[in-house]
């Protein structure tokens, strides 16, 4: 029996960073500015990011080297393994050979740190002495905390006041990292203030938490501010997932002939995807691409494709993209991690030219699949992750139908240590699946900014 | 810079686990029967223990194969990385090369799967069906309904009641196996309804669930009994941690001038230091064997060196170890996994004899360290790995203090992620430190057994 886990040595690690933007048949149209609605130029940016991120951001440089003090703690926990999952494959009785990324095993519990590390990197190289950023559920907040300690940034970290009360476990991971976790809406800013006169007992949203997070950035000399997904130099830095997972793949003679992520923001599926993408849309392999997304939040499933803003105040620069307006409330699921009106730019004009395809899914099903998971390969998985799972298990279903031998491969974002509350209503048959009437998205998409 | 991981191929996993009886200067003095007071035969534990483990528990053969189905599911998460903690030394500013074993990588989150996995397997084989035990903070809990989990059987876990109601996490992580959860004292047993009539709000003890545990096994044909720590049998499992480090400190040509561990049960410090206790004993290696136990529960330290129960009812054979009497109740340090009367027996002789030694430290500082630690190298520790921690920093202090570059071996045995309301606590000054009175220890010791 060959090996279960396909592992990469330090040395083998990628070098450079994939860009996809080289390489699309179709980019996204450029992002417009909030006001005067023109395509944005770099200044616009550079109050909130550094240079070398703008940079990023508009490149069409298929490369793009990694610093070496980034690859240096890249190695704490990367190469991640690629671990075959034969007991999952026995469970579901198929001829198909699955194989998952995991990136559970980082230190800050999924693959939010890839991109922090980079930004962190970037901003103290720039003289910049604190980050501010917002977190829903934790997760990016904890990795960005970790980040910042390395190259020894302050950090501030918005968290949506709802998640502030319920997930104390994360709060206290960035609070072990020295980062200062703020309950948002807060009096710290003019946009949390403004809210709390209206409703002092606001529990707060991600897009609110957005705002108060870019006016600190915006008021301070010292201060940048950092997002965890969606943007294009976020994809580039996750291009480690896609890069190390073919490189591990060929290690055993392998290719897969589906590769499959959970998609919120969008830069999780980017990561593991692109380096793929690439190798579809310039070699021609036949590939599939598949995005998993809930069906209570249905963005590239059912979403308007054009431009909107990134956040709920309409401060952010508008981009081209599947979305569900800023306006839309997704109902409280416990896949906080995928609750986003939009979608990575990037990851959309792919889906819209057909290289890429989305899939939505109920979470009592994603639940029954993360749990099928667990018991087969022993990792408690995140709800966010467990999309993808859901996703490989039907494909592996597939192909045992077709009696074919595919291969699959799926990104398991994250661990589920944090979530297991999310498991235990699950178990007690509590969980609810939600299917957003038409009307309520008609609603939402009638607001849409007119361009 | 060489690398920072250093990793083991799964060809190169040991094949063997190394029993410490071949070499042992001299043994323990042999477990007695609870009620005789004679040394008990195998028959005596047929009743809770397949024949397998019986015959591991006195076997002098130095190597005793481990079984290809038990490689087969260590290699989930086996060989674990060995990690040079480079950024520690450097915030210590020691000349010392730390390296420490990164056990928390397992998907039960600590080292317990090493032992639960071989434990369910012999069962298995033995025809059992079911398997009882008792979990405090749940650890062992988890890792035995992960063990039962691909081995088929059913799986019985008693918690001790208040870590049943205030770990609700771990509780869900058995269940999410297929665990049945019971808080005790429960109604299920006799020794449980006993207790219950006298004391319907009882919270529980580990010494009760260990009773409940037992009578379940005993009073069922099809069950057996299982037990995380402390017996030979569960040290000659871990040893796996000691051959894996010592392959992969040969791998960049080192060998530890200290070995450390925390120790509760002892079988942490076992597995680690095993393989080297025998390169000392047999080859004569200069090597420190240092066991690191909290002063709230310090059994090696403070403890008397004779015959006790391994429960609070003495239903257990007595073993000869270092015991602060069964009778003793530490406090409620948050290192659950380390408040245990007793000590492997194994462990017990080594510190008798001056092979291993032992060290005690207060919560205060373990959690300084533990920080420390996290903002060093990115991992979150569990409470009770951090003893570890604090004695490698002590050492690497001390290295520094002579201006020698020592070589610091430690076992991180467990990730924290479940242990963040106590870093919450220590962050917001709450926590507590004890130091026994001479007066409580001598009136727990004067109620050992006169054998």
């Amino acid at each position: 029996m060959s090996e279960t886990k396909i592992l990469l040595t330090e040395k083998e690690m990628p070098k450079k960073w994939y860009n996809i933007q080289a390489d699309m048949p179709n980019l996204p149209k450029p992002p417009l500015h909030p006001v005067t609605k023109q395509p944005i130029v770099p200044e616009d940016l550079s109050p909130i990011f550094p240079m070398e991120l703008i940079k990023q951001e508009t490149s069409r440089e298929r490369w793009i080297e990694i610093p070496e003090e980034v690859q240096k703690i890249y190695k704490i926990w990367r190469p991640s393994p690629l671990i075959r999952a034969r007991r999952l494959e026995k469970a579901l009785d198929t001829p198909a050979r699955i194989y998952y990324k995991h990136e559970g095993v980082s230190p800050a519990g999924s693959h939010k740190l890839n991109t922090a590390v980079a930004q962190a990197y970037y901003n103290k190289v720039a003289g910049i002495k604190r980050l501010a950023t917002e977190t829903g559920a934790g997760q990016w907040g904890v990795a960005l905390s970790q980040a910042c300690n390395f190259f020894g940034l302050q950090c501030t970290v918005y968290m949506v006041k709802v998640s502030y009360q319920q997930k104390p476990y994360r709060r206290t991971m960035m609070q072990i990292f020295g980062a200062d976790c703020i309950a948002s809406p807060s009096n710290k800013t003019s946009a949390g203030r403004q809210v709390l006169e209206k409703d002092p007992e606001s529990l707060g949203s991600l897009g609110m938490a957005i705002s108060e997070a870019c006016e600190d950035a915006v008021s301070r000399e010292d201060t940048n501010y950092a997002l965890g997904s969606v943007l294009n130099h976020v994809t580039l830095h996750q291009s480690v997932l896609g890069l190390e997972a073919r490189e591990q793949l060929a290690k055993v003679d392998a290719y897969p002939d589906v590769v499959i992520a959970c998609c919120g923001g969008g830069t999780n599926f980017a990561g593991i995807a692109f380096p793929f993408a690439y190798d579809k849309i310039v070699k021609g392999a036949k590939v599939r691409l598949v995005a998993a997304e809930p069906s209570a939040c249905p963005t590239l499933t059912r979403g308007y494709f054009g431009y909107d803003f990134g956040d709920v105040a309409g401060f952010t620069p508008l981009l081209w993209m599947y979305t569900l307006g800023k306006e839309f409330m997704p109902p409280g699921i416990h896949s906080g991690g995928l609750r986003y009106h939009g979608d990575s730019p990037l990851v959309s004009q792919l889906v819209h030219d057909g290289i890429a395809e989305a899939r939505a899914y109920g979470q009592t099903a994603v639940f029954q699949s993360a749990v099928l998971f667990a018991k087969s390969e022993c990792f408690v998985p995140a709800p966010e992750s467990s999309h993808a799972i859901h996703c490989a298990v039907e494909e592996a279903l597939a192909a045992r139908e077709a009696g074919e031998s595919r291969t699959i491969l799926f990104n398991l974002s994250g661990h589920g240590m944090l979530d297991l509350p999310s498991y235990e209503d699950f178990l007690a048959g509590k969980l609810e699946d939600y299917q957003l009437p038409e009307d309520s998205l008609k609603e939402a998409l009638a607001q849409l900014p007119q361009i």
